[in-house]
């Protein structure tokens, strides 16, 4: 990438980890935005939009993963008459550390309740990588001034109902909610959190949430073995264990596989119900509705899993009073969703969901796609998250000095509409425009008036204006364009005042499948008067559909 | 604005010279973006979204009035393993100077020429004023890799569509073309410009051009001053002038009055057509065609003019390859445009228009409103100009060697938005959500389901979820939404399953208009059956459009 010394030309690359978007890339992803927008205004949520730039002190040091002061972010210093040394400016590294801002900045003049709804690019300065790019898109929606659950309750089921506007059918996606009062009541329970010193058991608790978001990847042995002595890996790198007693270790497992022990309590539930004489099938979605891949088949079984699964969840933190108000948080969403007709097929109480973010206070949310897609490595597995969120009581805090509630989720814009290509559900508005080539350099004026007429019929379309010398590029141009007909008009065709057209879709299946005997009859090129061209042509468009 | 040192608190404001953007604003813009992108996309050309972010040596130094390097825009020093000292990184100022880059990066894959539209946020790093922000919003169309003026044509016209489509009216516009070559050829016959020596009067050239540019505020009198000896303000402050002989001035200031002298000529061929014993109309029309003010009333005036235009500046650079060049593309421009009928009641060549930007080689455009708005003291002006563009050669050069013709325009969209507003143009989506009250706080599954009913039916809806206790404060946040309704359910009314409906738009046209004593009956409130709501509301909001 070394810069040719013989030369002072600047070169023509992109930031790295930074990209280009072209055509249907830009409109697809507009598309799917509007559709989503529609969504949250329906709900009462209002857009806003506030600017790329914030000061380092407003943004403030919320990046997740992130331990050195202002790391993670692209900052400069202020410059200009009135600036102070101090004033540093930073591009947003998320959508909800501005609306902290935007909130404690205008609070007077805003409802309260505030909901919003915002879109646009973030920036996070950070090692790229593939697929990890510097700058993406987020697509958010809070509620600022609400402490009810209801406002979470209401988040999830718009985020369903938005992941269905947009083209993911019910069954593909599920909207996991969890509370992280419960967690700290597990902690509390398992003996790592005294809330008269919150600091205490700091270090210990650090493990045990890196061990408990291992699951997936270690197993259960694994993050045993973290919990307790420590654990050596492949390798042979021995990672730190927690030090934490058998009991401790026992209390924190359940909560671990909590996911199992539901399924295993439905299971009974389901035999229970056969006991009891109740019908065939009703035993059955009973027992269905433990295992995630069979999860979801009928609302019976959803409805069952939501229940269950907060009857577990009370159990296993009964000893903690912070526990026991997460778990009942959990039962108003719960019923709150329930009352509108969502059940655990759509959104569903999963005690695994953990969420990142330091900030989190308490319900979190977490949707995954659940379809199977192939990986690099050609092995099936879930599509997984596209988009997250949760309860933050103290972000305008830091602002304010008064505690004001709120929550709200995030969509990752990108991997959504890469879901949606996977699933062949974008309906790409890109269709190339129709090329009027360029026979007789000097009819340029007609050529135009062509296009002309057919675009004030809705029809998209464009004259050539390359050098029109070689027909060939004309052609290879409007091959590239993907265009659907080319127009060509020369003088004899003036004449008789007449043009040709050539059907590129067809002419490219031909291509693709005829021998060259057949290619050579050019079947895919007709004459039509050119008073008929608009009217031919916008009828073969409806036809090409 | 210092902090206030016993607090640690971050300060809740924007950094200076930017701004947040709230409901309407947001989506009014976006839906006028849409409707332009729409135009755009019916002429044939791509969307294309690059990053906010290039390196300092892609984006160059072509910031408009700027001579220091890197000044007028954020710029900060790349950082991580990889970056080198001199790897700098800045926010894109402007959507051209990125084009330039992304074309020159991706050439081998993009058509040629190539069609591309951007929109989004650009950022100058410039001291903020009144109106004047430091992010803002450009909407540009550009056509790379054509030669033929046939493409500057185009988007000439394309602009007048998207005016049009936004909601500006034949005759509120007009799109002014003018050609840097027909300048050049004016400075070359005034003996400012050695075409073998281009440098030469460099700086007599400066001059003159900014005295050109200010005929507006100082006057014939005031720019052949500058031309000049040079002149005195009114503050006594002196500036210094050209130096320019008589004769030179002579054939400068023809050009800078271009206009008016046209405008005699139009007058003449009136008084010529009269003699000649033609209709009083057209006689008429073609008096009228010189005058801005009153100039667009009829299509003839409007032919005449451009026709007039180019003889007069025929006459004025025929001395001059250059300038008689570039009145021989002007007329090319001119005979395209009025193929497809646009006129000069729409496209009008103007002398006047000169474009700040350094890198523009051809025929150049803007843009005006015509019509007349009150300034902030109070006194009528024309709106003036939204949009602006040319063709600049040598943009892409810059990065392969080789010459890439390139034409464009860009749109500001914030002062063409505030233009729609001003004429009433904006015909905004936003309306407030129908809002549910909450009478008893353990029914809110209950609310939830209303809403979630009329949400279904496509009626913008929430519940409050805000502190229920107070109902005043339910109902000043009704207010605050716009809510056009607010639904309210108390035991009374769930005990006979119906629901009050409050009409706030009439209750509000009450309170405007309205004794206490009728607004002590609050005719806007009225009672609905439970299971009648939803098509009720639907009524209603219907006939409040």
């Amino acid at each position: 990438m070394a810069k040719d010394p013989k030369s002072a030309r600047p070169r023509a690359e992109t930031p790295k980890g930074f990209r280009d978007y072209f055509g249907a890339e830009v409109t697809d992803r507009a598309a799917m935005l509007a559709k989503i927008a529609g969504v949250y205004h329906r709900y009462g949520f209002d857009a806003l939009e506030s600017a790329a730039v914030e000061t380092v002190e407003a943004l403030g040091k919320f990046l997740p993963d992130v331990d050195r002061p202002n790391a993670g972010v692209f900052a400069w210093q202020e410059m200009g008459e009135d600036a102070k040394p101090g004033d540093w400016l930073a591009l947003r590294y998320d959508l909800t550390a501005p609306l902290a801002r935007v909130y404690a900045q205008h609070r007077n003049d805003l409802p309260t309740p505030y909901r919003r709804y915002a879109m646009g690019p973030v920036w996070r300065n950070e090692k790229p990588g593939p697929g990890r790019f510097r700058q993406f898109y987020q697509c958010d929606a809070d509620t600022v001034g609400a402490a009810s659950v209801a406002a979470d309750a209401e988040i999830c089921a718009m985020l369903a109902d938005a992941l269905e506007e947009v083209g993911i059918p019910r069954g593909d996606y599920i909207v996991k909610v969890n509370n992280r009062k419960v967690l700290n009541g597990v902690l509390e329970v398992a003996g790592l959190l005294d809330h008269n010193d919150p600091s205490k058991f700091e270090l210990e608790r650090g493990i045990v949430l890196r061990a408990i978001d291992k699951i997936d990847r270690l197993g259960s042995d694994g993050v045993e073995a973290l919990l307790g002595g420590g654990r050596k890996d492949d390798s042979g790198d021995f990672t730190r264990g927690a030090g934490l007693s058998s009991w401790q270790i026992e209390k924190i497992m359940r909560f671990v596989v909590a996911e199992f022990l539901i399924n295993e309590r439905l299971t009974h539930h389901a035999e229970g119900a056969k006991e009891a004489g109740l019908p065939t099938e009703a035993v059955s979605n009973a027992a269905d509705g433990g295992f995630t891949t069979t999860f979801g088949k009928t609302i019976e079984s959803a409805i069952l899993w939501n229940a269950e699964a907060l009857a577990f969840l009370a159990d296993l933190v009964r000893e903690s009073e912070t526990g026991r108000e997460g778990v009942e948080e959990l039962r108003i969403i719960k019923d709150l969703l329930a009352a509108q007709g969502y059940h655990a097929d759509r959104i569903k109480i999963d005690p695994s969901v953990v969420r990142g973010l330091g900030y989190y206070t308490g319900p979190v949310f977490e949707a995954e796609l659940t379809f199977e897609i192939l990986d690099e490595k050609g092995r099936k597995r879930q599509f997984g998250s596209v988009a997250g969120g949760g309860r933050y009581d103290d972000l305008v805090k830091r602002f304010t000095g008064q505690e004001v509630p709120a929550t709200g989720v995030s969509i990752g814009v990108d991997r959504l509409l890469a879901a949606l290509r996977e699933k062949g559900r974008v309906a790409s508005s890109e269709r190339g425009p129709v090329v009027v080539t360029v026979m007789d350099r000097d009819r340029m004026a007609d050529y135009q008036s062509i296009v002309g007429e057919l675009r004030r019929a809705g029809i998209r379309a464009e004259v050539y204006l390359g050098n029109p010398k070689n027909f060939g590029n004309q052609m290879k141009y409007a091959d590239k364009r993907g265009a659907p007909f080319a127009i060509i008009q020369g003088s004899d065709e003036r004449a008789r005042d007449v043009v040709q057209v050539k059907d590129l879709m067809l002419g490219a299946q031909i291509a693709a499948n005829a021998t060259l005997e057949e290619w050579k009859d050019r079947p895919a090129q007709f004459e039509v008067a050119r008073g008929d061209l608009v009217a031919r042509l916008t009828a073969l468009l409806a036809d090409q559909g």
